[in-house]
């Protein structure tokens, strides 16, 4: 089944790519740009700085010490791959079904005749084969190919297995020689070969596969790399997976592992192994998840701070852990049927997947700060940037993670809005869509889904088809959405946060509405949070709302919001009542006095509009910030 | 002159470290420990790790290419050296003068013939000479070699031009010849070749190696260097000196520089640059200084933050950017005679500097965060400590560069304590010294101070020889010390900060007696810091004090204090009232609400003892806080 993600069980079952389609709204549009535009524009990138001839000078015997791009270079083309994999079931994309086969040809040449494929190790004038698992990224890119691989078998049944797919069976089975129980008994500094090796396996139906990744899984956390001065716990090799508190180090390696311990939890029924995961994830996002659902608070080693470290000003936030968020949630919600993840997902794909690229499909946010205080430079479309903190969204950087990651997620959006179970459909994500799932028992629910959600929060479920029996249609209601209503039959009724549900034998036509309450909302952070002591955020729906330079006159630095008032809606947004207390320039910004400096009496409120976190820098470089300091009420007020 | 820094005019000028000489309390403890742990302990540590055998490897001609240390590790050997020196003049070791002459033996075998010293580049298996300026700190080594020997010229009337010197000589005159007008057009990525040579020619009188320095300060801020990921920003290769508004990138590259420009501006009188290094100083201090003095916000580039990017936990604060502050300040205070460089200088250093060294002197901090939030692991005296943030001192780093920054400091201390101008003698920072100082006529200016400062806060200043013309004894009163007083004869008058000046024909035995208040005192951060919003620090006299979770029950992530209650006296440090409301753990840190999460009613109000900063971690690792989270006062309070 086209699905991204398919564990053989789990308390509910995803659905498949072409099971269920996006017909329009937020996300069909920003699938649209990713189809017609972002595919192209991440190929194009990757010719032009030859990260695709790496392949052909392998292939050709002509490779040397001074390869472009780094080690890792390879996995953009695998994740390429994969978008361009879901995007041929998601569409019938001929074209990118040509794009599979051409690229796909360039890198089976590039295979060694054992299995290693590796643009960086192991030829001429290339370093020796697995001589820096630390950091050489041989593994991690490995893991990226099958992937890709598993997004070409579950896509094409006409395909069978394609080239992609033995090219990644001749991979994967060089992997378990070499690094198998009498094999080496290393592991890759990033994880990732263990995600791919365990849904290679799921999807052939191999379980050696499954095997190794829990190998590998197993030997990680004893110190089986060698030492880093970021410590190992940067490529989480400090503790054992089955016994860590919390993710810590790298976000994005964190995650790539904790997804495939879900993975291999699920495949050996290790529920010691998920129940330490879910705790991971418990606390991590207690505690060091920032409200955008970003993760990873720190530049130097991109990875996760210490409990309540979320500096919002130097919130690293990479697009890439957003995904692998969401790969991790996604995965436990599968497990568990769990709606704490589900809530998260829609998090983190409002507030940090949408956030990143450009309208126009053709440049990306790498770091998604949550406070800008000064505006970016607009980052040249025909230039590399070399830095991942621009507050410019970029074409490409020296290191280009992200647009794929952003390609693969986009591509195959449409397989996280909603799963089966037993009882019948469970819908989680509300986007225009068409669904139509197979029942237990051989029985279809099919449903169109209307609504221009998040712009509106009506999301109207019509049945399609007339059912033989009763089945549960199940709706997320979320979280933050205290207050919302279901009418079901002309009757309306009020609904809890959670799963509500619907059960009887549906007729089609009949229309099942969920009504969110769009009203936007103060957020508090727990007083722990020190680096937003003193402030308040502004959601509405799924949406955090920030201030941007663009809709406040004078310095986002001294704005400061009066929350006696609540925020007002506001067409695409909201607004809030502010003002900008002039602040003495002292030579020395610590005064000593009995109380803190009183704001400045006199400076006049005004309306301040919030907008869209993600949309923020889509005017035009700015200064930005999503927590808003309270102004403590001046004297006599 | 035994200065550490001497330029050839200014509003001031310095004493030799021959004129002064601490007696005792804060200051002399440290420089004993200094004398006789710290400078041993380096040299140890060097031979141990091969950095001083690197030098013997270049002369016996076996070098290879996995030469130990980094590219910058003989500058540790060079600024020993300095540290040594300067110990000779303080005490007339003559163990530090053998030592000395031990290390300048192996460093002499290993200059080339035409001067080139490195033991990193230019000999077999090694990259060519200044083949990577950005990164390869070869004129950064020559440039610490070059203040070792001006500590040498300075503190050696006796030597004469010795080895140290004619090393040091052969090497700047190599470094005219390759960088001078018509030789490479280069600069060096982390600055310190300018200011080396702008006091070697300051100390020898020969103004071509000045000139040298002004060139290299005039290549620097046209994008000289190759553009690196961080940006040219990080070498302050972005703009040039004369035209930057602040200071930027890497803090120690950034301040070595101005400390060169400076001294360039000075010797050129060029008023224009010294305006414009005087300017980056004010907003820099203004905007982009925590409130130990301590400077750089960011690990990830050890490099200031943007203005108001001032995070306590994040904070970097290296130890040698204290350093380097002090070594600008010293300069534009000899420059101007302004008394807000001394007083950043106090500041540094009983909050930076004398915070790095462990009482033992063999373990020292190289960043200086206000805020950890888990207690580090102790360090192994045995090991070289990877990380620059352990929250533990450690016996050595992987980069070294802090402990020999700190010997150096010390061990010419008391040279910064006072100066001279045409009217008389000028005091500065308080310790238990004695000071003899020319005055212009001839005349001398002899005076004992006995003080136990900071432990409370007078100081007397004894008269120790009769003046046959009146000139005039100024004491500092820091900029902090509101309600001071100065007794003299027996009158006490109340004193503004500034300098507080006696003028009389002076008689031995007259005590001149500054009463310093020394009562703890609430400071506040200025609005625009969001890092420490809602929050107050307490100080007492020069020292800022913090709260550690050795004196504190329970957790310091809750500990509130009450901002209405005066902070009260304790020995050593202060007592608020202070208590640790109980928090909810929520599933989802950002609860939404009217208003912000109310603290719980109920939790204890208990005196939160509060010890100097410079202290932390003394009694065992631990967690602290300089900034104290202000409790709002709950309902019904």
């Amino acid at each position: 089944m086209s699905s991204p993600v398919l564990p053989s069980h789990g308390r509910v079952r995803p659905l498949g790519l072409t099971q269920v389609s996006i017909t329009g709204g937020f996300w069909g549009s920003r699938q649209a740009v990713n189809a017609t535009a972002t595919l192209a524009h991440c190929e194009s990138w990757m010719e032009r700085l030859g990260w695709l001839a790496n392949f052909d000078r392998v292939a050709d015997g002509t490779t040397s010490p001074d390869r472009p791009g780094w080690s890792f270079s390879d996995s953009e083309v695998y994740k390429l791959l994969e978008a361009l994999a879901w995007e041929t079931a998601r569409t019938g994309d001929t074209g990118a079904d040509a794009a599979i086969k051409r690229l796909t040809g360039r890198i089976g040449r590039a295979q060694d005749p054992d299995g290693y494929l590796n643009t960086c190790f192991g030829h001429g004038g290339q370093p020796p084969r697995y001589s820096d698992l630390e950091m050489g990224h041989e593994l991690y890119n490995t893991g990226h190919l099958l992937q890709a691989a598993v997004a070409r078998l579950r896509t094409g049944a006409r395909h069978g297995e394609d080239d992609l797919v033995r090219i990644a069976r001749r991979a994967a089975d060089h992997v378990c020689r070499t690094f198998g129980p009498d094999g080496l008994p290393g592991i890759c500094g990033h994880p990732e070969i263990e995600v791919g090796l365990a849904e290679f396996g799921r999807a052939l139906g191999e379980d050696r596969y499954v095997e190794q990744a829990r190998l590998f899984l197993d030997r990680r956390g004893h110190g089986t790399l060698k030492d880093i001065s970021l410590g190992r716990a940067y490529f989480q090799d400090d503790i054992p997976v089955r016994e860590a508190e919390v993710w810590r180090g790298h976000a994005v390696r964190a995650l790539y592992l904790t997804a495939a311990a879900v993975d291999v939890a699920v495949e050996r029924g290790d529920d010691e192994l998920l129940r330490a995961v879910e705790r991971q994830w418990e606390r991590s996002v207690a505690r060091r998840t920032y409200i955008t659902g970003g993760m990873g608070s720190r530049h130097q080693d991109e990875g996760f701070g210490e409990d309540w470290e979320l500096p919002p000003d130097r919130a690293y936030c990479e697009t890439c852990a957003g995904v692998a968020s969401i790969m991790v949630s996604w995965r436990l919600h599968l497990a568990t049927g769990d709606v704490r993840y589900t809530d998260l997902i829609e998090r983190t794909l409002y507030n940090v997947i949408a956030t990143s690229p450009s309208p126009d499909g053709r440049a990306f946010f790498y770091a998604n700060p949550l406070h800008q205080r000064t505006p970016g430079k607009p980052a040249d479309p025909d230039e590399v940037s070399p830095r991942a903190e621009a507050g410019a969204r970029a074409a490409w950087f020296d290191v280009s993670c992200c647009p794929t990651n952003v390609a693969r997620t986009l591509a195959g959006l449409h397989g996280y809005l909603a799963t089966t179970d037993d009882d019948g459909l469970r819908i989680h994500q509300y986007a225009p869509c068409t669904i139509r799932a197979e029942l237990p028992g051989g029985q279809e629910a099919a449903v169109e889904v209307e609504t221009d959600y998040p712009e509106t929060g009506t999301v109207r479920v019509r049945i399609a088809a007339d059912a033989a029996a009763p089945w549960t249609l199940a709706l997320r209601v979320p979280a933050w959405a205290a207050g919302a209503t279901l009418i079901d039959d002309g009757r309306a009724r009020p609904v809890d946060p959670g799963m509500t549900e619907v059960r009887r034998a549906f007729r089609a036509g009949e229309v099942i509405t969920l009504e969110l309450p769009m009203e936007p909302r103060f957020t508090w952070p727990d007083p722990r949070i020190d680096a937003v002591r003193g402030c308040v955020a502004v959601e509405r729906g799924p949406e955090v709302l920030c201030a941007e330079s663009h809709d406040v006159p004078g310095q986002l630095d001294a704005l400061a919001v009066d929350a006696r008032s609540a925020p007002q809606a506001d067409p695409g947004g909201a607004r809030v009542r502010g003002r900008l207390p002039a602040h003495a320039d002292r030579p020395w910004p610590y005064p000593q006095a009995a109380a803190a400096p009183a704001p400045v009496a006199g400076a006049g409120w005004f309306d301040v509009p919030l907008r869209p976190y993600h949309s923020w820098a889509q005017r035009g470089p700015s200064s930005m910030r999503v927590w808003l300091p309270v102004s403590p009420p001046p004297e006599g007020e």
